[in-house]
């Protein structure tokens, strides 16, 4: 602090700073004395294992101890020098990379730990991906090693200026010259411009490109072409190809990210740039057609996996943030039904024990467990797929892409919604950068709009269950096991007589009963749909009666979703407890009973948040509305002693948190009076502008002398 | 564009740049043709009267045409950068002021079209007005003239590190020192550092500081006092104050605002500085109290009242933002109900076109419609209650604080919450920094967690209610208008017996039936709450009780927030229709039209969103929930050709919105495009950062041809 300008005052400053910062400190380490379970067991289970724990700390400790990687400045670097930084710090990742020998799982932890989306990460996230699931075996061998050496670096164009969801609108097209073999590719408009490619706009020497292929004058539609961009030996742009920067994005998220345009104009590529493993095209302009129209799918199945993976950690590191800052934050002398006044009649009562904040807070602890749990099962049913698709079997294609699409759009929008709820929860100091949370949010939140809008997606869910509904109805024993809950409607009078089973409150904690009233709405809202769909005029499969009910799609899909969310933690925890099951799946008994807790929270908050859909045709009555608001409420409260453990077993170090107010030691006013002391602004004594444009305003009319 | 590498790009480039674009400004200028009302007539309802309108455009325009207020760079700038212009800002506002002679309407004005809080306007927003409230008639002489010229800067100094809803365990004092006839100001402790001060971080010269007062060791409590901070000759700080800035903000929020900490060790400022209209301390040392506790109440409420109409403005330009760049932006062949596929075939759908976007984004125009007839009923409520306390009658004061909490919570959550909301619905580019709407959100969503958090603000009204409980109970002639639905209450099996008169789908439109429904709930929540005090052991009026009831009070303010807000809007439309009533608050018989079915789509849309409160007891039944639906449906369906002329109506100028995808003419990719060229990595041909760190990665295994 430079403007100090009395020895007095910093004498009074490094007394005061010995005094209540303490507290702080103290309250945490009591928090945590209170926790019933064991925290290593705990996060054990989180992350599947003591080995996968180690080795995610390993990583990250790779990255926190590299002095670019550190986050000190990060919350002034506008757009313009952040891209500069991002440069330096992609080309580190790529080092340790190699020099380490990383493998994709611990790269991606290495991304995780660096926080910030990098002009690299869709090299190795995208572009690598697609040549290799699209590409031709002689084409995995030209390129792959180029691009695992960093010696081109990849990007990965598919959106343009005017459109993003429909690839078959694409404007970016690629003529076949038969004189010259080659492909030629053109922006047919304004608006086929390249638009929001990450990597393009500064670093990325080659691109894979979405273009229309034509042949002869004939449209068939997007492929993907390896497309050189700037030279290997200047890095300037080739003639035929403009590219920039679009420029910063909202709350300052994806700043380091050079997110890019691109115009073609006659740019001319060999005819062996087009990834050729499904559609070929030959020497002679023959076209090829792939042997299943929707193999490529693959690839948008796992960026979608992932994203629900990254939803958990995202969630538990805002949750872990207001947890910890809520814990030491005092405010008023309002004794609670577990505040700790006898202890310290002058202390004011810690912020997390106001019911309203637990209400908010521990709801998003639970679902952050949730969608850990859901992550590794989406996974599972990835890899699964691939495993199938590599031997030809596609049968499983149709329900896990519309399971990561509905999963996708749910997890997503409750991730960036929790986070936002998590700064607001820390009242005003949660407006502060310091926090950690706004640069969580901002990186976040473009995922509830890109792979697929949000609202766009939840017509893959919403298709795929009509189509059970028909299999229902035929073949009943054919339907998938997510899907299972249609039988329940085949009777259609007994469904709507269905109600549910709670006769006292405690029934609420019954896996099953919270289960049945999920596949209750579920099945409900897609009859309906499918009544919708039996009712309409004209053409039932067309894309006009789709328009006309994507609120009815977006609500079965969420309902789906979260079922689905809501069986995957329930058999999760049902593993932990399962002698037989994989030792790294399972916990001891302590951990399990506050598993359960948050399981029975997470599944009868869904329901209260969505009340009207369980109520509304007389599932559920109105005393079990209110002992469903009863249970929620004495479930909060049971795990008031659990909070601080429950996230600390989330196993998040201070590095990646950067958070004054969330850091471990709970010395959070501390931290955050030594962040502001690092504003440049405070390295003067007097304000940049003084002169030209205060002391004008002061002097306007004379001196003043008070 | 500096990166174009050949000339046939060039030619393609301004070729193509006539093309596509045109379509955007022919949508738009369809969209705006099928508009069946005046948008004239409907900006003088919405604006209070033509000379307002003409008032509001004249004000902006002074600002627009001032270069100091360019909005160009804006997403470049840092916290350190954007601090110095907001002080160049300043210091030029408060020359127009002065200049032009303006009052403080004009000058919120100006402050609107600035669109970021600057340095200075806590010196006019706070400072002056509590001076003016809380001064003596002599301290007001002494020190509002110098305010006035600007011959001081003021701030605001309450919150602290440490405190800020809790102003009674402030931890900053100001003792009397009976030798000198001073105070002595003093931060007790590591947390008492004043903290997020606007003006304070570099540059205000006084301050209103909230202090505790202290005479011979006996705590008043909280007082203001008027406390100089910087020297008027050389701006630097006194000896036994330090000062800095806090830091960047979150979402790059208030990032010219110098938010800043004080700590104050033995400062002495004389006795005469506090603000002493209603307390007052002798010379003597004699304390003497205020005639009533409450009458600081009032600048509060004011706060409050002008945030109500903030997020009229501000709702009402994220949503013209939005409907604009939907009406031009087409994806998909997916005719829907209403497309214009039938015009061009070759055209995709316009995006606004899509059910679900019109079922999220219609609502939310409904809303700023409704903010904008409450903003103008709150404020009438503030002067009223102004105009009587002037003349010692504090009768309304509980109503009208209460009422104000509850309206800021709700209207700033539904506020930010549609900004974001509108963000996402323009999709992909809505993660653009040049949609104006992040900036937008950092600047509201603050108000969630200010001027009271938005939770624990609405107890007011819970205690408010109760208090009306007890006189409906024992003077039911004296409960007051707003709190009439407690009548209904009474019998309470009565109430319980209350069903919704929805016989048929078109009853829901009668404006009684959407009151009944709003005036049912709270009724019914009132009452709970009411019980559960009944119920409560020990003593029921202590904090204890309001800590366990949080959430209750939460749902019963927000729900009579909601009935407020319906009411005020139908009440506001049959102003508009009545012969009567003054010409500003009329309105053409063809927006009436309109501006009932958005009053409708209000009340019912707020009804849906919360169904489960009204479902959860029996007053709605199934059927009515159905013909709910269908009939938000419907209303939503039939403002589709209103929409971009409800959102003209506004009358927000393209400099207010500084949106590339909102602008009025509705060419947004072009402008899209052409703010991304401005885009300083632009301006170079190979990025900053490739020497150093790109060709040594890409060089690591040795050269490469390709």
């Amino acid at each position: 602090m430079v403007l100090t300008t009395s020895p007095a005052s910093e004498a009074s400053s490094s007394k005061a700073s010995s005094k209540l910062p303490t507290q702080n400190k103290i309250d945490l380490a009591n928090a945590r004395k209170k926790v019933s379970f064991d925290i290593v067991d705990m996060t054990n289970y989180i992350h599947c294992g003591a080995a996968n724990v180690e080795q995610r700390r390993y990583i990250i400790d790779l990255i926190a101890k590299d002095p670019i990687f550190k986050k000190d400045d990060w919350g002034w670097l506008n757009h313009t020098d952040a891209v500069k930084r991002g440069i330096a710090m992609s080309a580190r990742l790529a080092e340790i990379k190699m020099e380490h020998d990383l493998n994709d799982l611990d790269f991606a932890t290495m991304v995780e730990a660096i926080d910030d989306p990098l002009p690299i990460i869709l090299h190795n996230g995208a572009f690598i991906p697609v040549v290799n699931s699209q590409g031709s075996d002689e084409q995995i061998e030209k390129w792959i090693p180029l691009a695992e050496k960093y010696q081109i670096i990849g990007c990965y164009a598919q959106t343009e200026l005017g459109h993003g969801s429909n690839l078959s609108r694409l404007e970016t097209t690629a003529t076949f010259i038969r004189d010259t073999d080659e492909w030629e590719i053109n922006s047919t408009s304004f608006t086929a411009a390249k638009w929001w490619i990450g990597g393009l706009g500064a670093m990325c020497t080659h691109a894979v490109v979405q273009a229309r292929l034509f042949i002869d004058g004939q449209d068939y539609g997007a492929h993907v072409f390896v497309v050189p961009l700037r030279s290997l030996e200047d890095h300037k742009t080739f003639p035929g190809i403009e590219i920039g920067d679009i420029g910063p994005k909202a709350y300052n998220g994806f700043n380091k990210m050079d997110n890019g345009f691109a115009r073609f104009n006659g740019y001319r590529i060999p005819r062996e740039n087009m990834l050729m493993r499904f559609s070929k095209v030959s020497r002679e302009g023959v076209y090829t057609k792939p042997p299943h129209a929707k193999l490529s799918y693959g690839s948008m199945v796992l960026l979608r996996s992932v994203l629900i993976k990254q939803m958990a950690l995202y969630l538990s590191r805002a949750t872990t943030v207001a947890t910890r800052y809520l814990t030491v934050r005092r405010q008023f002398n309002n004794p609670t039904s577990r505040n700790d006044l006898d202890v310290n009649p002058n202390l004011e009562t810690q912020v997390i024990n106001y019911p309203m904040v637990q209400n908010r807070l521990f709801p998003m602890i639970a679902q952050a467990y949730a969608l850990y749990a859901a992550g590794s099962c989406m996974m599972e049913m990835y890899i699964n797929l691939m495993t199938g698709l590599s031997s030809g079997n596609i049968d499983t294609l149709g329900e896990v892409h519309a399971m990561s699409s509905a999963l996708k759009s749910y997890c997503t929008t409750i991730g960036a919604a929790g986070t936002e709820e998590c700064r607001k929860l820390m009242g005003g100091h949660g407006f502060s950068y310091f926090t950690g949370l706004a640069h969580l949010f901002a990186s976040i939140v473009p995922s509830n709009t890109y792979e697929g809008d949000n609202y766009v997606l939840t017509q893959q869910m919403a298709r795929y269950l009509l189509k059970e509904v028909k299999t229902a109805r035929s073949n009943p024993e054919n339907v998938t096991p997510f899907s299972r809950y249609l039988l329940r409607g085949l009777n259609k009078s007994a469904l709507s007589r269905e109600t549910c089973a709670v006769a006292q409150p405690q029934d609420w904690l019954k896996p099953e009963v919270q289960l049945a009233a999920f596949e209750h709405r579920c099945a409900r809202l897609a009859y309906e749909l499918s009544d919708n769909v039996d009712a309409a005029e004209g053409d039932k499969e067309s894309n006009a009666f789709w328009s006309d009910h994507n609120i009815e799609c977006y609500r079965i899909s969420h309902a789906h979703a979260q079922y689905v969310l809501v069986l995957w933690f329930i058999q999760s925890i049902e593993t932990a407890q399962d002698p037989e099951a994989d030792e790294e799946r399972r916990a001891q008994p302590e951990s399990v009973r506050v598993l359960q807790k948050l399981s029975n929270l997470h599944a009868l908050h869904t329901i209260q948040q969505n009340l009207a859909d369980f109520v509304e045709d007389g599932y559920l009555n109105p005393a079990q509305c209110q002992s469903l608001r009863a249970q929620v409420k004495d479930l909060v409260t049971s795990l008031a002693d659990e909070a601080v453990g429950l996230v600390d077993a989330f196993d998040h170090p201070d590095f990646l948190l950067n958070s004054a107010l969330g850091a471990s030691d709970g010395d959070a006013y501390k931290r955050l009076w030594d962040k502001a002391q690092s504003e440049p602004l405070n390295q003067r004594q007097v304000c940049d502008g003084y002169e030209e444009y205060i002391r004008p305003l002061l002097k306007r009319h004379g001196d003043l002398k008070l």
